[in-house]
This record gives C-alpha cells, structure tokens and sequence, in this order.
C-alpha cells in the first residue's frame, strides 16, 4: 500500500473538482474587530472580514477580554486535567449554573466544543436509550449526523423542517420506544429556522425527547439571548438545548441544557465528556462575561439586525440574488465551487474583503455559495465598500443577476 | 418511555456500585500552583493538588501566561470561526510549524483536543483507507478506540505492549491491504511505555502506518520535549504522532505531526477537524511559548524526575505498595472502588490533599486506585506532609501494605 500516494491522489481529486480549500491566514486585531491583516496569499493586507461567527463581536468586547485576564492571573492558562480528574475549576462552576439560567433549566453541562457537545450527547442517548431511535432533520449539522451514527442506534431522516413528515415518521414507530428528535433553531448554511412550536407539538404527542441545536442563535435571539426558542416562549417543553459558546458568546466550549437526571446521565457516561481535558478556566470565564452581558444588553443585537437589514437592502439595490430567510445570515449563491472561490479571490485580492467560499462538504455540490455575516461593528463605509464591490465583480464574471430595483 | 425515570435508575446504578463521580469544585491559584482553594463539599479550604496533568506547572509558566495576555490583547478572545471560515490566524499557523518541528515532521494540524485528534484522525484514516484494518493496542485510550470505532473499518486488537503478538496479527492480514498499527508511548493509567521501535520494526515489515499517541509524554521526554519517540531516536520511523497542548504543555488542544500529504489529507476530509471553531489565538499562543520552552529547558523534567523518584522512595519507606513503571506517573492501588474513594475524601478533608480516585471506566474494575502525579512545584515539605498522610490512612483503612524498607 502506497499510503502518500493514496493522500496525495485524494487531494488531487479536491484540487480538480475545485474544493481544496486555502485557509486564510488572519491576524484580527482588538479594538478594529472585523478588521485583520491577511498574512497569507499575494499579498499582506489589511482586510474586512464579512463571514466571522463571532456574530455580535463578543470576542472583543472589554468585558470578556477583562475576565479571562483576569482568570489568567488568577488561576493561571490550562485546567490541568479532565473535569473529574483535577480539572474542574469553580470558573466551570460558574459558567454551567450561567448557562442553566440562560435556557430555563435545572442544569447545564460544558464540553471542550458545539461540535463534541452534539456528538457525545447525542452519541451516548442513542446507544444507551435501550433500543431508541433518532429522528433526525434532513440538514442537521455534521456534529450531530456523526453522534447518531456513533451511536449505532436506527436513525430516521425527516424531510427538512418538514413537520408533517416528522409526525408520519413518529407514528409509524412503537410507541414504547424511546425516540429523539433531533434538530436546529437557525441552520446555518441557509439561515432559515426551524417551526420549533410544531416540532414540539409532535414531540410531545408521540412521547419524543425534543434535543435543539441553538448554536447559531444563543445569544442572538431572545431578550435574554436564550436563543429562537426563548424568543417563541418554548425553552420549557425543550428537553435538551444545545449550544456553543465560540460563535456569539465569541470564546470556544459547547454545552448541553436540560434536566438534572440527564445532564448527569451524560457527565458520567459519555465517552468524550469523561476523557478530555476541560476547558481552560479563562475561556470559562470569558464565555460566562459575554453570556452576562447579552443577557442584558439587546444594544448589538440590534445594530446586528439593522446591519443585516442594510446588507439586505443594497444587494437588492444593486440585483444581486440572495437566498431570503428570517435570520441573520446573508447568502449569497453562486452554485459552482470554482467561480465561487474565484470571486473570493478577487474581493480578498482587489478590494481587501474576506468573505471565505463556502463548497461542499459544508453544503451540497452545486449551492456553493458566499455566506455574509454582517455584524454590529461593520460599518456604513464597509457596506459601501461591499456592495460597490459586488456590483463591480458581478459584471465583471457575469453571474446572473436580478432587475434592479431601480431599473 | 420514562426518560427522567431512565436516567435517574442509571445514575443510582453509580452510586450502588460506589463509582458516582463527584468533581472536585477548586480555584487554582496562579503563582501558587500545586495549590487551590477548594470550593465544594463540606470544606473549604486550601488543598495541594497531587493528581493534575498539569505535569510541569507550565500552565502557570509566565511565558505561557504572557503570551496569552499579549494575544489576547492583540487579537481578543476567540477565533471567530471554524478554519475554514475565518478562524485560522496567524497564531494557529505558527502553533502548527512548532509542532511541526517539534517531531520532526513536514507538517503538523491542529484539533480542539487531543480526544477530537485521535478520534478524527483515526476515523478518517480508518473510514477512507480503502478495505483498511486498525491494529489497536488493547490498553488505547478511549478518544481512539471511539476514533476506531467510528471508522467502522475492521479492528484487531492485540495484546497490550506484546510485539509478538501484534506480529502475528499482522502477518495474518492480506499484504495488500492498508494497516494502521495505534498504540501509545506512555500509558497514563499503568505508567508503563510501549516497545516503541520494536513496534516500529513489525510495522516497516508489514507495510503498517504507525500512529503513536504521545499525549503523556510530549513535553515531558527526550531533549526537546518531542516525547518518548524522541528520547529513542524514533521519531523519523513514524508516520503519525498524537499530541494533546493540555497536559505537559498545560493549556488546551490536540494535534497530529505527519507528512504533508498525510495532514493535508486529514485537514480535507475530517468531520471533527472541519465543523469546528478554531482553537482561540490566544490558546494557540499559550501553547505555543509552553512548546517552545520545553524545547530549550530541561530544568522541569529534571526536576519532576526527582521528584517522582522522591515520592517512590517515601512510598517505599512506609511501605505503600505502587506500580513500578518507567515513568512519571505514581499508581497507588486500592483496587476497591468504594475504599479508593474512602481514602481520597479523607486526604481531602483531614489532610488538605487532593488526588481524585480512579475508577470505572477509566481503569478497569478491581484496579481502583489513586493516581499522584508529582511535579516540580511539589515541595519536600508536601512530599513530608503526603506520606505522613498515606501512612496514617493506611494504619486506619486496614489497607495491605509492604514490608517496610526498614523493618
Ligand atoms: C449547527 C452547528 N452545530 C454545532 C457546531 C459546532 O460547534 P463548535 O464550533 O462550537 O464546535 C456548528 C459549527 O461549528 C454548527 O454550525
Ligand atoms: C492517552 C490519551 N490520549 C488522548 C487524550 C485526550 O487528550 P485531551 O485531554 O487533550 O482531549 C487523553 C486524556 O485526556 C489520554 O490520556
């Protein structure tokens, strides 16, 4: 077995089909947040970014940064350990009761990432469920596909936000076995949500656990920033909200909510809970500053929102297509992986604008796309700036455009 | 389906079983390490920490702490992104070229923990390999037997540390067929050390990938800290190092050292690598000055030898019986889960001692025992102060003891 020759094929294969991806190599600065400097590519520049999940720049807000300097002097860099062995801080403590409160539960538990949360969650109910079955929406993230199949137990896909195909797919299992519905507030890649209310109603009806990804809405949505089902009212008939805390909250760690007897469960029993090292005390403290402050402050969510609806206004403006949907992600569809990276390109190149081309895995071949996040601390001059780009570039490549509005 | 019902009945199995793990609540004390005020239970009070992975107290080095505040002032808290889409800074870029040359290798990536590098590495390679066999050392740590698992490629397992025995499996397997032979140099429970370049000799006979889990011993052996691999010169022979930032290097993260082709590879097709927020900048840094000290200074692992050897020579002294082994880890064996915990809130509420008792699933059932992990910062006064401890403990608990040295 030629093991390089086989790596190296397999890249080859990503390079022809124009999805080898090229990090960017950012250095953001504090303070100018999006501006970075590109440290990669032709050319070193200053540069805007326009696709950062740090959504409300969270992760430069004073307050975050001011508690996990401080911690660091506290408590020093690492926790030292996993939580069970030396590694619990009271900085863990703290942020798990934070995030109890957050979502209206008994308890809340941390895990080093979204990603690790969704699949030792998720991964440890359905292998231990005695003979459950996961119910999973058609579009739901890599982490949470990967923890179902992890859990070796039946997995049952309903069609996208499609709450009838839910219910038939329900009933048409024994009522005595227990099921997981598993699903997303905000999906990502396409920023349309979920009929959460709905889905809770068939939930509840069949004698489902209801289990929610609110990783791109906590912090963003609600008056306490308790995410799309604390803006419904429904925080209380979900059985496990799951979050993160390195989008919005702009830190890194993820974390379930939910009741006591199944926060617990899954602390002594999942795998890539127990076997980790825990997050280190200054990203604890950092995450519970900025989930404080958003539970008080709606001041960025809604220059966020404003951002979002001007974005939105100057694409139509000028005719360029964007996907519509009620959140605040901003897609603007290109369809091919190659032109896609090829405008990017450009915008990073020319006009000093970052905004990654998103291929598949991440969406289906042939949805590729540019995904917009305008944020609170872009400014009037950055959406000039942009749409002054877009417009140019859209002529140059000659990608379908609208009738202006205008026109 | 009673899920409350369910999960309460599991946890209370625990408690039967006297395997219920309660975390230890502690604010470690910056300056001050192995030192915390612990804030749970029925006390509170100072307590030494005698069970931390924090193994060289680098997590309170003021190079590793300097390095996260300039970061952090430079580029605020998180990285904003998975690393794909804008969360890959120049701080992750340099943390990767250290690795990179720590080991020796073309390349090196970084994950969110060494559990989630083992996991997506192994899945990957597993998954993908055409019609690939896993030889897994029966000892692995769970982040790679789950990594294995979820391949769902076929798995051999072979007897812990017995080359003869890998041997024999190997030449059992179609020549053709890609093999990934999985072990780990310091085994964190045992202590023990794998016969690395006898291993590496069975692989290069049969065509193997070899992948080596160094996340006990990164930091900690050969002249650079590049682990056990590098003490022995071997390095160069394997194809894959694993590593945690969480333990030796004392902050947080997990990476692969490898071949261009092989990284590159992993980089492009790992679910757990790609749908994942980045690592924070200052995280990276932490890491970053931890790696680059322990390349230039030894004076840690000289001293941390002293005093793993200081604690065994006590041990020996009053006659507590521990596992020998040929690394820094000092295994005292209770091998009674309920007596091990017994032992362990004593030292912790009359002695001011912590180490946390190792149970189920972590060790085996029947080998409970209490893990100390002594450090350079331990002072000979805590050496005095444990064995006194242990000693009187001992007396109480009835526990079988050696023949004393003396006696
Ligand atoms: C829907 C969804 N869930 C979970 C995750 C993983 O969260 P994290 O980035 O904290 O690992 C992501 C993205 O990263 C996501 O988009
Ligand atoms: C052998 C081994 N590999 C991997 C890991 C996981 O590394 P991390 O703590 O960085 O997730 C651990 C322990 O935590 C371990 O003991």
């Amino acid at each position: 077995m030629d093991y390089e020759g086989f790596f190296r094929d397999r890249i080859a294969k990503l390079h022809e089909e124009g999805r080898y991806r090229v990090f960017c190599d950012l250095e953001r600065h504090r303070g100018a947040f999006p501006r970075a400097t590109r440290r990669s590519g032709k050319a070193e520049g200053e540069v805007t970014v326009w696709c950062s999940n740090d959504y409300l720049g969270m992760g430069q807000h004073p307050k975050v940064l001011a508690a996990m300097h401080d911690a660091l002097d506290r408590c020093g860099a690492g926790a030292g350990g996993t939580r069970n062995i030396s590694g619990t801080t009271h900085d863990h403590v703290l942020l798990e009761h934070e995030l109890a409160d957050l979502h209206g539960k008994e308890s809340a538990l941390l895990f080093t990432s979204g990603y690790v949360s969704n699949w030792a969650a998720l991964g440890t109910l359905g292998a231990m469920l005695p003979n459950a079955v996961i119910l999973s929406d058609a579009l739901n993230h890599a982490s949470m596909i990967e923890g179902i199949r992890h859990s070796r137990t039946e997995k049952v896909i309903w069609k996208h936000n499609d709450v009838m195909d839910l219910e038939q797919k329900l009933a048409a299992i024994d009522p005595d076995r227990p099921k997981i519905v598993a699903f997303e507030s905000v999906y990502s890649m396409d920023g349309d949500i979920a009929p959460i209310a709905e889905i809770l109603d068939v939930c509840e009806e069949y004698g489902a656990l209801s289990y929610i990804d609110e990783v791109h809405a906590v912090g963003m949505y609600g008056p306490r920033g308790g995410g799309v089902a604390e803006r419904e009212g429904l925080m209380h008939r979900i059985d496990v909200i799951e979050g993160t805390l390195g989008k919005a909250f702009g830190v890194m760690g993820g974390y379930i909510a939910a009741s006591s007897a199944l926060c617990d469960f899954v602390r002594s029993y999942a795998s890539g809970f127990i076997f980790s090292t825990a997050l280190p005390p200054a990203v604890a403290a950092g995450a519970r500053a900025a989930i404080r402050h958003l539970k008080e402050s709606s001041a960025e969510r809604d220059l966020q929102k404003r951002r979002v609806a001007e974005l939105r206004a100057r694409l139509d403006a000028i005719g360029i297509p964007h996907l519509p949907n009620p959140s605040h992600i901003v897609p603007v569809m290109v369809k091919d992986p190659v032109k896609c990276k090829y405008i990017s390109d450009l915008l990073l190149d020319q006009w000093g604008i970052y905004v990654q081309p998103i291929n598949y895995p991440t969406v289906p071949r042939g949805t590729e796309r540019l995904r917009f996040t305008p944020g609170p601390l872009h400014t009037d001059a950055d959406l000039d700036h942009l749409a002054k780009a877009l417009e140019s570039l859209w002529a140059q490549c000659q990608l379908a455009r609208l009738p202006r509005a205008a026109e």
